[in-house]
């Protein structure tokens, strides 16, 4: 059969290949990255009229992309597309994000893209971000989703999302708030329907100051496993995921699954045990090693590219001491509190010896802790 | 010098070691380990005699030592514990807790006990537990300390603390409230002084039903820097320390670097990122690998010795698609809601081959998902 387009133009080819595969289907990106776009639709409309001479297997895929060649003409989805101000990105050209090429075969065909900016997705000098989660959250996870986003977003990180209600959209509009990095929102359909409708004043902002973007045909319907396939961009595209809030079962744990498998580093910001919604991110801290986040400079450092990881100072867990060494600690506590003692005194209740107790009294006395009169020596009231 | 008892009476000279020495000082612990209790109190009473012999970093440490002989008389201090009902176990003993004996020259030298039963510090099959926390503690934080506490006694789990207000004080109840393993209290001062007194209470039911113990001699005042080495001993004791709430200069995050030194697992709850009270135990999740603890099961999972940790069933991640093949939730979702379809259809909005197809309805219709119409197929609404 002949498709109504020139197959050996790459943009069409491809274009149509995002029409006749399923987002994600390793088998149709092999075969295009190893024949080429067009020459792989030539030997795909080929191979629908000789299906005897395929084995059993390849006759399989071929017959299911075959469902989706009659009436297939990518030149009209590219109208559509221009119609509504959108362009289209191939891998290769300027401002594809390179990353996306660690998906290998599961690589998109190419980007679907509406925004009012030629928005470059090879990212900011800041990079970029994941921040993902329920749409069933609640008003801590939405304030700490726009939070994390708003000071990332301040610092020049692009912040990628799945433009969902809840987390998602909590997250985008942190991002726009901050008149920063761009907002990305990658849909599981075409970005001809901008789905949820619910959110479709959220994705009109997103498309004014960032991006709506897609993998998939405009045309396509949202399918729930489309979601799935969707979740693997959005953690290929970024430095890094951080999951807000996510139920046991939320899809936010695949997009998860899918930053572990890609060896992004994944964050999980924590929440009240007794909170459903954060039960998926408890998880995520138990079993799958995620990085607890619970700060815009935690969110910072998981993202931040090795060697330069900013440097955390370490705990003392020695509140109780502030610090101090242990004889000066123990010369301190047996000062009594409101009243003068000699050094013998001091001794035998610190159990030092007299010079430990001077020495110890000398440099408390240096940070003023404690003053002499005398011979004896009080504590300074703090 | 000549102390007033018998220093061959290892009783007397474990109890008088207890008193002179400070809780956790290595230097004392080998003095004891290489010379035994009494002939290293004869060595010190020699010593303090003849202290140009030493040299300066010993003499110092006799010198300190020192400061506490004047006076001391164990007899005594074991008749204000007889008084009280309490009783000494020396290492080795029946009911000595073995894992002290990790600490090495650290361990204590004895412990001095309170408590109406002669309660087996080699603790029950279930094992033990430390369960610690801020003092300044939020309701949430007590409410899961008691429920954690409780669930875990019930399981016959011993849980220690260190009988403070806050987060101590709610896992001692908890464990009360279960009937089930005793819960031990450890002092920072000695068993005569139940310290802090508001905890009084507390305490007189912990020794009812549980024990109150110390390794400082009674008379002991629970100075700041005996906290400290107070929790030394209660991370030793246990198979494992869970921190419920902690700020980041609370004295429970010294208690989970010393079960971390100790290599004895380490818990922590997670908590709203907006509470000061969680922020240690955040810390803890971030910087030193602990693990996130938000049920019973878990705390007993953290706990459970090796070999033994329940199979924790690997989430899918997939909610959206309830576990289906990705061929099933691709024909699933090409089937319209509210009318029926023929394969040809389903195969050209799925994407695949008819046989595909046809496979797909055919475990969907086993699973109830799908119904037949002579050659048309319809979904059942779930």
């Amino acid at each position: 059969m002949r498709l109504p387009f020139d197959t050996s133009d790459t943009l069409l080819a491809r274009a149509a290949w995002s029409r006749i595969a399923e987002p994600g289907e390793e088998s149709a990106g092999a075969a295009v990255a190893s024949l080429g776009p067009g020459e792989a639709l030539d030997w795909l409309c080929h191979a629908v009229e000789n299906p005897h001479a395929l084995p059993p297997h390849v006759r399989a895929r071929v017959e299911g992309w075959a469902t989706r060649l009659p009436g297939l003409d990518s030149r009209r989805e590219l109208e559509v597309l221009a119609r509504l101000g959108g362009y289209t990105i191939l891998p290769g050209e300027d401002g594809w994000p390179a990353p996306l090429d660690d998906l290998g075969p599961a690589s998109p065909f190419l980007l679907w893209v509406r925004s009012d900016h030629a928005i470059p997705l090879e990212w900011p000098p800041g990079g970029a971000v994941s921040i993902v989660g329920s749409r069933a959250s609640t008003r801590y996870g939405e304030t700490l989703a726009a939070e994390l986003a708003l000071g990332l977003a301040e610092d020049g990180v692009a912040v990628v999302s799945g433009g969902a209600y809840g987390i998602d959209a909590a997250a985008h509009r942190g991002a726009l708030a901050a008149n920063g990095a761009p907002t990305v929102a990658v849909l599981a359909g075409g970005v001809d329907r901008l789905y949820p409708a619910g959110n479709e004043e959220l994705f009109r902002r997103i498309i004014a100051m960032g991006a709506v973007i897609a993998e998939a045909a405009p045309g396509s319907s949202p399918g729930r496993h489309r979601f799935l396939a969707r979740n693997r961009l959005i953690a290929a595209l970024t430095s890094g995921t951080i999951v807000v809030e996510a139920g046991l079962r939320s899809g936010a744990i695949s997009t998860a699954n899918h930053a572990g498998r890609l060896l992004r580093p994944l964050g999980a910001v924590p929440g009240p045990v007794t909170s459903a919604a954060s039960a998926g991110c408890h998880h995520l801290l138990r079993e799958a090693q995620a990085t607890c986040v619970t700060s815009v400079a935690e969110a910072r450092e998981l993202i931040a590219p090795l060697g330069q990881v900013p440097v955390q100072e370490p705990l003392l867990g020695t509140g109780l001491l502030d610090g101090l060494a242990e004889d000066q600690s123990r010369v301190l506590d047996a000062l009594p509190v409101r009243a003068t003692a000699e050094i013998d005194s001091i001794a035998r209740t610190a159990g030092l010896s007299p010079a430990e107790v001077r020495s110890a009294l000398g440099l408390l006395e240096l940070t003023g802790r404690v003053r002499r009169s005398g011979n004896r020596w009080a504590r300074v009231a703090s």
